[in-house]
């Protein structure tokens, strides 16, 4: 049994230490957070350790490995002082919202062997994985074209949007990694455009975008596009298509339930779409978890590694300033 | 080119004297109908000849063949007065609302080659035919257990149900054949149920039924079941399912168009079906002409034949005979 | 915390175990098997008590209520023992493969207040209890006919099927409650058909069926349809289909993942269904526990009782009467 | 009843006239060809006048209108001629591959008041139709974000390729007319991205492209994507999808059939799609002749006007540049 303690006890964190607790091959080490509330809760409801801080559960010999879901700021300075405690980390996305930081903490693990996986979830799901897969097994030949469409049901608060950094670090970013997942290829060129139709007068005030559109191309000459939007009424749209020289594979959407209506004025009607990540990624999370205990008992490589991180941030740094200079930018521009 | 005369100048005449004058490979030789204003319609929008009489008909050296679209009444009338004049058949279903008539007429003509086609319509549509294929090719293994699914868009006016025979003759009869059909094999019991939930008042008069459903068994152990609706409010709901040792074909419904609506209450919506049977299955009115083309032209059995008729009508018998004792009825009892 | 043991540690007794362990408002009070291996290796894993003995629970101050997914010829028993022993009960279906005993057990535990939920699990899955709501909240208008297709992916081992009590006994069941849950009106007329197309040679030692076909009709002229196989290769095939006087509700299938495939030959593909009810209904075994806690907890009626244990089975015998004598049977022969 | 006459007998403008030739209230002139076999057929064919050359048409008394059918180079030419002789016309796109000669026919004509409609077939498809009338409507409130997907089920013989003006003026002009046509808005910039995957070889000689990605913006900030391949072996692939704030609104594939195959390793598996144009855009090729009709008898404006077929080949220029040089190209740079 593979020792986890929880940073942060927020919604995904409690949701990671839940999945953890019924794991079969994990356990449950502890909880910390800073909010104490939060971490009190979630350890008297599962019966476990709750930390005092997290150089406590670094410091801890019942740790075996530490699962961090704390805010964005912390990630990186957490993936440091674990690396040093030599405890396996399986870290929330994005590592840090600035580039810069996150080559810095790139340099400082550089020569630790200690494994460290990102919780880029979307690539567990069962859907987006046999899209992958079908392109591994040559089911659609050559890869050619890839589509991206990532909608949240509904735009964050307020406060939520003035810190994340941004649509293409905080939202986008999901589907940058997505791109790379599915391509198999580094990304070249990227063109972003952004709108601010959803929340007009926030993404004035940000500096932001909430409507954005991303079309890249890889040295070898394949096509990427996502398609973001901070609001889709219907649910939670995430899709991806992926067309080749051989055929075309969809990971499709997922609505509440599997009912369909017929009624004098429509046929074949779906329910909305499920709502929100942590249903529509709940198979996704129980993975990740699965997936990351593979990897620290088995020795393997993180299925998703530091450096994901560290390139789908660069996409996202390569789109802002694509959209703020109106141009394709290069990723080598990036380097 | 063969010269086919249409007898027949309602909806369905009309249709078929269209689908003849724009065929490759037959030429509309002329219409009657004993309503003149419809005939002289026909005849003067198609640019044909318009004739007095069926008669007439039978005997012009300048007709190759006739296709039957008058009133069920007449229909067995003709079929004997066109093999005695020699023409090629193409009649609508059914030949007649009597078993027994079906079956002097069966006898009348007996020692005859002219080629009788019998008009059901749905054995040419791409989907359901695909389903047959689907079968003799091998691809779903052995049979076991069909579902047709038959509701039509709407109850028809109070007087074309006090003359159509009833729901069996009139609305299943499709259905009949259609088992046949798909199940290659003859059908050995019938079960039929029968409710007036739709237009009650109507069905206590005429002694009918508006919603019907039909339990069938083949020789080998095949299933077959139908359900029948006089209305359904979302449209013409013809599905077909085929299932078997090996795998399972249907075929689906058509909605109106290919748009699917998403709302903040819903998702994947489809539009109405396509309403109704003229457009629901007029690339198989026009396929049938074709079939009818073939028949006479290269000598070829008719892909439906009289005794397609008499056994559907027979199916019909059996389960008025089903609701009306409320037992499973072996189709001996009615040979 | 309700406090639940559960006895039986099979494959579904292990599957409860494991929801009632991780459910929110209960407690997994421990588990008993009459094969000690099961019991110990599940109470190991999950950290429970093991129970010596039924009894032993039924007598224990520690145990507040008794999930029973014992072999099913204990049922009964175990069941007045329960409710003597006053503890709550969510029973495993069916309650016997007897009808008397099943009559004679209600007459034991008739004074009793105890409360017994009975388990089919099929009404507590999204999708079937979606088109129940829609049916209630009036959006396909008053009913009329209800299709239910229920096919296993593969038959159960020669071992089980000889003392499954039959296909209508073991199979259909779920789908004659499924029925009347569906039509919310007693069924007054079954008619059934049995075919031995999958396994014939066991199918005629155990004169048992494999494929049947069951047509039933409620007093206000509801129809209702099954559609059972022992083995359907593409997987797990579950549907129900309601359609009503203004519209209609389906249930549709389950895949493995949301995935769709696109080749040469074909397009849409979607992979095989999941396979088998553990996964298909997995969210509904949940949301069967937490059925039984709210009915435990806040004395509302189960869901499901012990006389839909009863009149499903009732239907069982029925449709196995119809089979054997080729005719169609008034549920009222068998009260 | 309208008299037109068809110039052009390959393979689009057979089937123009076939359709004219059945409208209700149309009528076929006459046929003309450069290649005398294949206006000689047609004419024999359909019983229809045979004309020796386009200036007879134009000078005919008996033509009320002209289809021009002919190959692109002469498409400016007989606009000219048709409006100076006052005939209203129906003219494939594209009107030229040169914008310049676009324009200089643009001036030329720009007095005039002859109807005159461009044959972007697309528009009159039931699907993406139903599309643009969703948004007309407010279905999904203010239009955010268009993504059209537009494959060829295979490349052109090369002969045809080489003389094709390249993908963009060729194949995506359709999918600019459509991305027009869809957002209801003038496009402001565009950036695309071309690769060398089908037909490389081919490309390389021709200095074109056989899979191509468009990203487009609007004054208002919408954003539209085509999706382009030469080549999709599952069929002609042709989805417009339109999101906005209240919803989406999708036109889905056409397949061969409604049939639907399960098997022991897939399920839901359609059949290909329909291929190709001629038969994909039956219906819209049809409703194309409608609206022309409409036009000339009623004189409203044309549904496709001049103007559109000059700013959709505009948009293929601005396409062109921006693969060329790699950067995004704003509009009015080609004003």
């Amino acid at each position: 049994m593979l020792r986890i303690a929880v940073l942060g006890c927020g919604r995904i964190g409690r949701m990671h230490a839940e999945n953890v607790n019924s794991h079969q091959r994990a356990q449950l080490a502890g909880v910390f957070d800073v909010i104490k509330e939060a971490s009190s809760s979630v350890a008297q409801k599962l019966g476990v350790r709750e930390f005092d801080s997290a150089e406590e559960i670094f410091a801890s010999a019942d740790v075996d490995a530490v699962l961090i879901a704390t805010s964005t700021a912390t990630h990186a300075d957490f993936i440091e002082q674990a690396v040093a405690a030599g405890k396996p980390i399986l870290c929330e996305k994005p590592i840090d919202l600035s580039l810069a930081r996150v080559r810095a903490c790139a340099a400082k693990i550089a020569v630790s062997d200690v494994p460290i996986m990102l919780g880029f979830v979307r690539r567990f799901d069962t859907g987006h994985s046999a899209v992958r897969r079908a392109i591994e097994s040559g089911q659609i030949g050559d890869l050619h074209q890839v589509t991206i469409v990532s909608r949240d049901p509904d735009i964050a608060p307020d406060a939520y949007i003035e810190v994340s950094g941004g649509i293409f670090r905080d939202m986008t970013i999901h589907d940058f990694d997505m791109a790379r997942f599915i391509l198999g290829e580094e990304i070249e060129t990227v063109t972003a455009t952004g709108s601010r139709l959803v929340s007009p007068a926030l993404m004035d005030r940000c500096d932001d975008w909430d409507t954005v559109s991303v079309l890249m191309t890889t040295a070898s000459g394949k096509h990427c596009v996502i398609s973001n939007s901070r609001r889709a009424v219907y649910g939670y749209d995430q899709r991806v298509e992926a067309f080749g020289s051989g055929g075309m594979a969809l990971s499709e959407n997922h609505a509440e339930s599997h009912m369909r209506l017929y009624g004098s004025k429509f046929t074949d009607q779906a329910p909305p779409l499920q709502n929100f990540f942590i249903e529509r990624y709940g198979q996704a999370f129980a993975a990740e978890i699965d997936a990351f205990v593979d990897c620290v008992e088995q020795g393997t490589p993180p299925a998703v590694g530091f450096d994901d991180g560290e390139k789908a941030l660069a996409l996202a740094e390569a789109a802002l300033l694509s959209v703020r200079e109106g141009r394709t930018v290069r990723m080598e521009e990036l380097a």
